[in-house]
């Protein structure tokens, strides 16, 4: 063949990251048959749909299956019903977002990797270390990306930039994966500010939302001044344990408009033209986990990992271990003890203690010496992970 | 804000066919609200999910509500029991597709928009009448777009061109929306061996294969030399039920190879870089569909809707009017008997019989003086249309 490829697909480094933690575990575990190893590394829940949401989803089902009550092409943007409850979430947090600016997919990644397709050539910014679909769909695009650092003395919240970037696309993700770390109000004021400023689209990931506690704001529209700078992406997958039922969804407010084009509108287009909606079960599945039982299961959910996220912080705590997230994050965040690489202190882990987490460096140059672990293990594996934690840090 | 956004997207053209329709429509009930519309414009199924597949469906809702029997993220291609019975489907057509070479997605037309993310600038070669979404998603990549006219010269089964255009994209659809026009054979060696000349690649969309009956084509991989030239892209939506349940897959050949880069690992890399999967409980319905049982239910949802349209060839003929399709395609693609447009004959359809259908020329210039109908209603609606269109044809 004789077809051009876009050719910036050349410049994707291969992610080795998971690969490469599995070739050490395997290598590992043939060398120790006899070793259990628990895993704190898992990015994926674990914990099963609740009644609501099967419930909802088994009648769905039947529906579908009687001729008065089949649905056949779902509307490109999502159900009313979906749409309201939704709407409905932002409310409750404070945040009037209209049902006409709710646009309901498959998936976060989905959304904020196709986003770049309604944009032109801009600047780019992505804190690092970082979620890698951001940066990769971004290389896709042929963008050029400023990493804007977030380390130990921000806090893993790096403020905006002292240099004015106009027109720039910013990537921010509270609470944030893989740091935990989550912005208050005034730290992300200071990015709609800037971004106002300077002309720029913040495109905020809300997808841990559900795991704030405190006053800590669920959504960027709770800042003054956001609908006039910023998308946001949300997801069912780690409020109702929804990451193999697959919805999400991505608001685009009506005001948002640059260059006399409106922003919404872009996305309507790009939506209905390469994407064809949300099924009409997993939608309805949806709306029973934001109904108020459905809302109180999902906060079941979120409870029993916190309460994991809980007793690995409090070692830390304990340890006098610097890290971030546990409190409003299902993620810990740490520094590697002794000065260890985070690939050193992986392998010291895993030989020492069994114990598999993911190596900070794998998430970007400032992820270097730190290393993540998660509270979407079970509950036994995570207090076993911990009582052997404690023996070797 | 002062992003750049996507500039091709301001030419696209807004589709105005089905609101214009639906306008003329309303119009003209609410001037006779005494008359019943029987619609015959229809792209979407009607008839419900068959048992077997909201059988495994409900299985697998209950499975996703069990710790034990919970799926989290689904593999970013597809789960192998899947991959193996689509595998297995292209085995009953002589057709050897590798699982390793089937990407499973949330829909044709997602697959159909969103290929052009991983090709560069390059000639595009789309037969006109189109369905929209060929269209569209070129404009909004900025590629050149050259029209290859079908029309009752070729029996709207165009021949490659004459002249030799290198290295195009090329999109074929057979059984064609909107003409019903299916390739055989020899039609479509000549566009393999065409593609092979040219070091072209074709994106074969063969979502309406199902309704194909005796000796043509079910797939491009049923002729010789596609491996090396055709992407397929194909669907559980026609051939199921499934527009409200979003399941399809696209074939990529390990043996695509261009400009020394390996086409199926650049398709590879998108999906797992935009796109998250299919969910669980959809993929069960799915394999369901493929079973000995599920695929014979799946034939009588295609049966029923090809009585319809034999029942509307059958007035064609009689009335000796110009036709494609209806016989392998759940689409009648009807030359506007009298020399009227697309949208003259509509009205005086709306007007005289009550009868809905799609004018053709809103897929493209080569539609006009054409006009679209669907077998996808119910057999009553079907019967009375016919009875009606009798009377005015």
């Amino acid at each position: 063949m004789n077809v051009k490829v876009n050719a910036n697909y050349l410049n994707l480094k291969k992610n080795y990251l998971f690969s490469e933690i599995a070739r050490r575990v395997a290598e590992y575990s043939s060398a120790n048959p006899q070793k259990r190893i628990v895993r704190l590394g898992i990015g994926d829940v674990t914990l099963p749909l609740t009644p609501s949401v099967t419930g909802a989803m088994a009648q769905a089902v039947a529906e579908m299956g009687k001729k008065e009550t089949f649905q056949g092409y779902p509307p490109s943007y999502g159900y009313d019903f979906l749409l309201k409850a939704i709407s409905a979430h932002y409310a409750s947090y404070g945040a009037d977002i209209g049902t006409d600016e709710i646009f309901v997919s498959d998936g976060a990644k989905s959304d904020a990797g196709n986003i770049t397709d309604i944009f032109g050539s801009n600047p780019v910014l992505i804190t690092d270390p970082v979620y890698p679909v951001y940066f990769d769909s971004n290389v896709m695009a042929g963008n050029a990306v400023t990493f804007i650092p977030a380390n130990r003395r921000n806090g893993f919240l790096p403020p905006p930039p002292s240099e004015k970037i106009n027109g720039a696309l910013i990537y921010l993700c509270s609470p944030n994966n893989p740091t935990g770390a989550v912005y208050d109000k005034a730290g992300l004021k200071a990015w709609v500010d800037y971004a106002n400023d300077t002309g720029s689209l913040i495109i905020y990931d809300s997808a841990y939302e559900a795991y704030i506690k405190g006053d800590l704001p669920h959504t960027i529209y709770q800042i003054e001044g956001a609908r006039g700078c910023a998308v946001e992406i949300c997801s069912f997958s780690k409020t109702a344990g929804f990451t193999g039922v697959r919805c999400s969804w991505t608001v685009v407010p009506r005001t948002l408009v640059s260059g006399g084009v409106n922003i919404a509108g872009l996305w309507a287009r790009r939506q209905a033209t390469k994407f064809n909606g949300v099924p009409y079960i997993v939608q309805r599945g949806a709306e029973a986990a934001l109904s108020e039982r459905g809302y109180a299961e999902c906060m079941d959910l979120v409870g029993y990992y916190m309460e994991n996220a809980r007793v690995i912080s409090e070692l830390l705590t304990r340890k006098g271990i610097y890290f971030t997230g546990g409190e409003c994050a299902p993620y810990i965040w740490m520094q590697c003890p002794g000065g260890l690489s985070s690939w050193e202190f992986f392998d010291m882990l895993l030989e020492k203690a069994q114990v598999v987490g993911t190596p900070g460096a794998g998430f970007g140059a400032n992820g270097e010496g730190y290393f993540r672990l998660t509270a979407f293990g079970t509950r036994e594996d995570t207090y076993e992970a911990v009582r052997r934690l404690e023996t070797v840090i």
